[in-house]
């Protein structure tokens, strides 16, 4: 993939989640990757600027240790987050930080969302799980590259694959997600604030629910994802 | 009816869905029946396609069976619903799936929606019921057909009438609704919507609600839909 | 007041209460009284019109027992009960019915909403009455004129003003509001639904909570409406 | 500070309340102060006013004591509360009032809004208060001046900063916000907001949270605020 290429993805991105609503107040950053070349490179929403106004010229570009490479804007504060969990998810291409009401609300909550119906099923392969919160340790430490340890730590303790489940919930503070690209980990920040929203209502009027039987949550999954996949035009 | 102008209906209550918010992300789906030819003739949604850019040549065009008569693109994956629904109901004549928001909440909850007012009963003769959930056989023969038979299953299991119940809710999934013509179900889909919203709240405000009584349930329906309506300049 | 200048304030006020979301689906209506003439005349929204597409020439105007004097369309079909609340408010100059969302689930939780703020003292004097329901010969007997019976009924047992509780919600139905014109009855109208979904919050954040002590809706009311009020330029 | 501009920007924060949806219905008002000058001048709202039409010459400039020094309106009746807090609360350069849905609810509800995220933490440092309700002799006496009067107590008796709590919750009231420009104040009015609708979320999803850890509230406010701050490009 060409840098240029890139940049413009990761622009329209951020963009995008301004534009859906995902992201007011600038609480929100979107950053993509370019893993061809011989040093993969980030692309990333520098810190603070309005969406609205943003050009490709003031995002930055750094390395996989964050080390800036392109741009005299500071990135996005959250950048140690975004480059540990492109180290530790080899599969994805984008990711996607917002602080989306009804995401952010179950993360207050600390309560991972049930896997309640098949609009979760087709995108989320079991609940969108919650982290543990940082100790005062990590915060003291490196608090936004431990964000993105405790999210790594819970994907591999919980033995949970980051194709199948594509975002999380980071305990007391707000969802990230993630895909193939940064365009496809919108989509996804997207439906988790969709299914976040309809999760919050279902389980209120019914307490005791917990969600779709195993099948039905496979077979759903595997209908968008498997190798017969039978949606779209693909 | 002439398809040509099938088409356009089905078209124009595709765009609808998307217009009033019932269908993002594509999910959702509407169809239409000609049943004055010999060989009754359906025509659904294209697979995965933006409502904004469809066109009326993007339509799919099949028999009652779910063959496809007409059309290059792949069907809407409900397809099997939508014709099973057909078959099983021979009244109707437009039926529109969607996730929209409130009513799929309660789906998730696997709750009927009571019939708690007057704007629920102008619509639905008693409360808009809730599927079983599908079985573990039923999904794996088919799925998509078996949800438009625990549907049927479940109207003539509670002697229910699809005319004057013109929707329901696959439990863990969402709702379907249908009408005379592909744009009364877009209707019945949109009112469905809006006595979930306001169910939803009627019931946190007071669980021990139980609804009208049956007195003012019948003479709302009646209002509207008996042979002595006096609503509308009809 | 000229007839042609009320025709003009209903038309206004039953487009207004479609721009501002309180009337989907034509599920609203708006009255008008001029008492000036020596036989008071009511205008009235027709039956089933688009508010988009509404003249002043589909307006009705009937007398005071609803008979009409002028007009090609059916009124709307809930004209007796806006004639029995004129006959029994001779102080209100025009009524608003409205399906609105929150409005609409308080009344048909059947639960008055509490006076919990000082939004709600400014414009009602106490809770927001709920009315009790129609029994099965009110319904039998004259469904629309025993809903503003039941409305009447209540607030002449409970001694309450009309001019200082300008709404009421009909159990299992709806709210009316009126006021001293049909627009002054479209603010009424919006502003319950305004309380009604903060209230809707608050009883679930805290369901003890009573309200304000009477000391301050005493105080808030009499600033806006009473001899001494201190709001706005007036 | 040039009046001029002062006027200028009390202008465009009192239309941005009303833009971003906090002051339906005229519920709000927006004063800033000049304190340079040897007399500090408040810029505030007229009473009553739509928001769409103010110009720069409706605006009321008052002395700290409320004094009217230019402007022929009268100012918004909440004039006393704002010339209060500017008195105790040296540091502040802007105040908002409104009647902004959620945050009106949670003041209904009587309950302090938790710190439940880092939202939250980035603007404010703990809860966002929620005063004692006001007695019958604070009303009768000086309502409008005492609403002020139990925010300043409340803040003093806990030893709240007005700088790193930069807003509060009147009890059966509605918010009240401020900051060090008119400007800021909408800010953190539209932020408190925005805090309050995902904590009444996650209040209901989880009953028993109670918050972010010390160490994590001082971490994020600390990196807005702190003299070590890395959030934004300054």
């Amino acid at each position: 993939m060409l840098l240029a290429s890139l940049r413009s993805q990761v622009l329209h991105a951020n963009k995008e989640i301004s534009r859906r609503g995902l992201a007011p107040h600038t609480f929100g950053n979107v950053s993509g990757i370019d893993r061809s070349a011989s040093q993969p490179l980030v692309v990333i929403k520098p810190s603070g600027v309005d969406y609205a106004t943003m050009t490709e010229a003031d995002l930055v570009v750094t390395d996989l240790d964050g080390k800036i490479v392109e741009g005299s804007l500071r990135p996005s504060s959250d950048l140690d987050t975004h480059t540990l969990l492109y180290r530790e998810f080899p599969q994805i291409g984008g990711i996607v930080h917002t602080h989306s009401e009804f995401a952010t609300s179950w993360a207050q909550a600390c309560r991972p969302i049930p896997c309640l119906g098949t609009t979760h099923a087709d995108y989320f392969h079991g609940p969108v799980p919650v982290t543990d919160p940082l100790t005062a340790d990590e915060v003291a430490v490196a608090y936004v590259r431990n964000t993105g340890a405790v999210i790594a730590r819970h994907f591999r303790s919980h033995n949970l694959d980051p194709v199948s489940v594509p975002g999380v919930l980071v305990a007391g503070h707000a969802p990230f997600a993630w895909g193939k690209s940064a365009a496809e980990a919108v989509e996804h920040a997207d439906v988790l604030e969709y299914i976040a929203r309809m999760a919050f209502r279902s389980v209120l009027l019914n307490p005791a629910v917990t969600g779709v039987p195993p099948y039905v949550a496979e077979y759903h999954y595997l209908r968008k994802h498997g190798p017969k996949a039978t949606y779209g035009q693909g």
